[in-house]
């Protein structure tokens, strides 16, 4: 069981682990195994995971060939989806209990096959997946919000290397998402336009810091970015919700999704990264004003004291750079 | 050169490396050499690094025996001193020129002794040369505020082992310190207090969470933590700067510091950590609702793509179990 607390000073929530909590020496650097050993997301081990909320088999509908993604509750959730909120105070403090979803997108019944070496219709079934569980998910009034992530490596948070990603329901607003719609307000409110329509626009004029561009999307080193390579994927029509995505447009992010990352892959030599769709919160009225994106980060530098601290951060490699690189690189 | 960012979305600042950028193959892990090989922090290297800004000798004022504690630029800077902000526009992106100061403070003559294992009153002498350098970069009317911190460990971004901690004077406010100040400054709007003089009030009350008290400070696990034995120190009086603290505080503080610093060192076996102060930025006029104080952050759990993306923490040791752990260790 574990229990959200929100942060007085700042209003960041985290999730805190009530049952029993990590003692100190129960902190060993966790290991991948790649190859070697047992794998519960692969096939034959469908039993090791909490039953399916969505499969996808090959050649349906009839799918005798076996599934070719899967997904399932997480095992070991942040999360659980039963139980009413219990928001309450504890003097100056805010908590409620750590309701929510925690699910695990595994993305192809291949062991050793990477995300972005998957045929673009796989790539394609991934962001379907997506979609389709973000539009399960907010019809449960408790949540505000669902993150879609993926760590990849790792140095970047995996602990698993079969292929998949994870969505998290939350009934709170991350930080981070408050943070971007309050940004996108205040630019529409003084402009009258949308925030990401003006920087994709400025972005094709200036050229210098694109990566990949196709007629829905653009794929691009952002002005000031936090981590060296790292590379943002925009919708170029203004749509303020992943799960508002059109089944034209899952077809065109697979493509220019799968080029971006295995030109990362290809120039960083199998980087560790994460990337993490951001889009409105639900019910938040966002939809003249948020644009979703996607943000893919390597994990080439640490992040030290000032970085964590300050949330300011150093980094060594202009993006003008970075997307000249990519740019060049075969996809 | 550097120069300074803005993210039009969330007003987080960057420093971006312009002159020659790190390019993919330029990203290997750092090693951090313990005893072996040259420290250009040690007695007998003082020509390797640039002149003495700060030097306190052994048995002033005479100093014969040499210096025990030495302030001098760092010799690869994030920012450099000289030269005018240089504020202009890019279209809709902000930038400035990266000016500010960017300090080392070597904290010991001996390479072989950790900050908390020097005597009380060498801890003493490291925050008396946090206080005389941030009054004497205040002094720089370019400069809004000052980044105290320290990276102890190469997991926690430390290239060199030699004990050190660093300063970063910036043009700007960085995020999280603006943050902060509105979170403190909505609290005393609302409440007419101080949010952190409330804290203190309700710890003391609960004392579920505390680590360590003195007549003048008191070291606590926060009540919504992002890491597993986070630990913050707070002054019990109430006072909105660093740079404000008085010598009486300064020989308190020095003993919980080190005190606390030891007990996490010998709970969880020497883990890299870093420190930051957190204090108010110059001219904010935060005297009344704003209140400095340290947050030391183990490094036990890897930030994967969630925690980034999101800025939403999962922490698997409640706070009361941390901190009880902690108090009942020897200091």
């Amino acid at each position: 069981m574990t229990e959200l607390r929100k942060d007085p000073i700042v209003g960041r929530w985290v999730i805190i682990s009530k049952e029993r909590g990590r003692r100190p020496h129960e902190f060993p650097q966790e290991k991948v195994d790649r190859h070697e050993g047992f794998c519960p997301l692969c096939p034959g081990s469908e039993r090791m995971t909490p039953p399916e909320i969505l499969v996808y088999q090959k050649d349906q509908p009839g799918g005798e060939g076996g599934w070719t993604l899967r997904v399932v509750p997480n095992k070991f959730p942040a999360l659980r989806i039963e139980g009413d909120l219990g928001k309450a105070g504890e003097g100056i403090y805010d908590k409620m209990n750590g309701i929510g979803a925690h699910e695990v997108v595994i993305e192809t019944e291949r062991h050793d096959v990477d995300f972005f070496d998957l045929p673009e219709e796989r790539v394609a079934d991934v962001l379907r997946a997506y979609r389709e569980r973000t539009l399960d998910l907010k019809k449960d009034q408790r949540f505000k919000s669902v993150i879609i992530f993926k760590n990849h490596g790792s140095a970047a948070g995996a602990s698993l290397t079969h292929s998949h990603s994870q969505l998290i329901a939350l009934p709170v607003v991350p930080k981070v998402v408050m943070e971007e719609m309050t940004g996108c307000r205040d630019h529409f409110r003084f402009r009258d336009r949308c925030l990401f329509c003006d920087i994709v626009l400025q972005e094709m004029e200036q050229k210098v810091r694109i990566v990949e561009e196709s007629g829905e999307f653009l794929a691009y080193a952002p002005y000031a970015p936090r981590f060296p390579f790292e590379t943002w994927i925009v919708p170029k029509r203004h749509q303020c919700a992943y799960e508002m995505i059109e089944e034209e447009q899952i077809r065109a992010l697979s493509a220019i999704f799968r080029r971006t990352l295995r030109k990362l892959n290809l120039a960083l030599e199998d980087p560790p990264f994460n990337y993490i769709v951001h889009s409105a919160a639900f019910q938040a009225g966002a939809s003249e004003f948020f644009h979703w994106h996607i943000e893919i980060m390597p994990r080439l530098t640490k992040v030290a004291g000032f970085e964590r601290g300050s949330g300011f951060y150093i980094n060594p490699t202009p993006p003008e750079e970075a997307a000249k690189f990519l740019r060049e690189l075969p996809g």
